[in-house]
């Protein structure tokens, strides 16, 4: 029920995926039946089922009432539901805050997670940069961007299929004493962790793809990722003014833009699909709010890979394992 | 004598800087004079005089060595030479920590000033809006982020004749109570200072013109500018993956090149003058390590600009109308 076009483009999404070779498994569809089933052909197909659900935590919700006042949500529901084990997984296009604290408050953190985190890609030189918190906790202490690497690591080696990616704590320089507070103690605790920590790398690393993996506060990282996705909005712009000095230039502007817009597309990375709140007990992924059908139907995918490719298995063992060293 | 090119560079600059008619003030150059005298005419023009000093701080040397042990250097002699009133404004493209230290040891901090402050341009499309604090201080309280706003508005105000700049602050959302502990206690603090305060800004907001004076801590500055500067970068590399592709590739690019190169060109902005220290007792201009001749005759001018422009004046009233409300 979460997002600016539910239950609409969520059900579509669910109907995309049940076609998509790729699903098989069921999709259970949590929510107001009868809006629900306004998008759904009479005939239920078999993969679908339906989980009545009487509230909605729409946008405006603060996580208390979302957490105290609506504990008959869709979000609350379908949480409880991945909790007691009757699904697997669980995706969303809904409010994001109450996504991350209902998801923690319900399925619980792995063990040695103090704070699960929400990893972006960002295009680089070099191919997809995990930005790692991209903006669940806006104070983060030193042991919590160790966790950050770890989880961000694991999530990079098992999904994107890449052997020991690079991690990088992003600093303000590259030497290990430089930084704020809490960088320069993170250096000592990432360099100790059970992953392939490469020290720090600075603003300009980012988009060269000196790490796989760039570690940061959610506060940084949320500014970085808002600040890149408004790059191609820049570059519109003074494209436009350039148009605008006459003909010939709007001619060429006009032959230019589609190439251009090709180079920047990797920019809406993010609008895609999902992400997933790792360092809960459980998999749950968090969609743009204006998720189309086909992020949807990406975004159940995900969640079915985060399985197969045992994400949180793994997120386990490497966490027992920097606890044992540290 | 500081930067990667000096002396040469620095007094070809001061050579084109006394050449141009804005140049109604006279230069002194201070480091070794033999190296200083190899870049000049054997009849020293009349603007120009020379002040030996001995020692150079090198672009390695920490601020405690440009402090303790160098008290001869160009750097240290030409601050306490604008401290006693002997020039009334320096600048340097030599080490950017030792410029900050030094300046505010030597010069002192202007009434009310807790910590100097950096601010750099970015482009916006809206025109140029100042980053501040772009990375003197990497952790920053909530009195810090008021002054850098306050000091950030009075330099736009002053220097862009902007009347009333829009002052944002960074943040992870619009909302008052958005952000880390920092900004949250900024807030009020922001609101309450003699300023045309907005709230809040995003990251996206920046390239939007949203505000004219983005404040930030500079962890957060330092790591936006750099990751901004980077962009141009990763735009060529897109660019020539394009170009890659084929002939009929290749020659379009070639063609589209030199208009992208145009319209991103704004980007390179600081490497085209020095950014000031504010809130130091004095002009101290910070270069970059590589500028040019031109750079430097740019930086020399905008000292002076400074100066008629009455920058320290205007932040010294400001602060103490501030102190007077909080």
């Amino acid at each position: 029920m979460g997002g600016d076009f539910a239950p609409r483009n969520i059900v579509e999404g669910a109907l995309a995926c049940i076609r998509d070779p790729r699903c098989d498994f069921n999709i259970l569809l949590v929510g107001r039946e009868d809006a629900i089933r306004e998008h759904l052909p009479a005939d239920l197909p078999s993969q679908l089922s339906i989980h009545h659900a009487d509230e909605v935590v729409d946008m405006h919700d603060s996580i208390s009432v979302a957490m105290k006042q609506k504990k008959q949500s869709s979000m609350y529901t379908s949480l409880e539901l991945h909790r007691d084990g009757e699904v697997h997984g669980f995706i969303s296009a809904g409010n994001t805050a109450a996504m991350m604290a209902l998801s923690t408050l319900i399925l619980g953190r792995l063990p040695g997670v103090e704070r699960p985190t929400i990893g972006t890609f960002l295009p680089s030189q070099k191919g997809p940069v995990l930005l790692i918190d991209a903006g669940a906790n806006v104070d983060s202490k030193p042991s919590h961007l160790m966790q950050f690497g770890i989880m961000g690591s694991v999530f990079t080696e098992q999904m994107m299929s890449k052997a020991t990616p690079r991690v990088g704590l992003l600093n303000v320089g590259e030497e290990e004493k430089k930084g704020n507070d809490a960088s320069i103690e993170a250096w000592p605790l990432l360099k100790g962790a059970p992953i392939n920590f490469i020290g720090n790398v600075e603003g300009r690393d980012i988009l060269k793809g000196t790490a796989d993996v760039v570690v940061c506060d959610g506060f940084t990282g949320n500014i970085i990722l808002k600040f890149a996705e408004s790059f191609p909005g820049l570059l519109k712009s003074k494209f436009y003014d350039f148009a605008e000095r006459g003909f010939l230039h709007k001619i060429w502007a006009g032959l230019m833009g589609r190439t251009l817009k090709g180079m920047i597309r990797d920019w809406d990375y993010q609008e895609h699909g999902g992400v997933p709140l790792l360092g809960v007990n459980g998999v749950s992924i968090i969609g743009h709010g204006s998720s189309t059908p086909k992020a949807i139907m990406n975004m159940i995918l995900r969640a079915k890979e985060m399985l197969d490719r045992q994400v949180n298995t793994t997120i386990r063992e490497a966490m027992a394992s920097s606890n044992t060293i540290s």
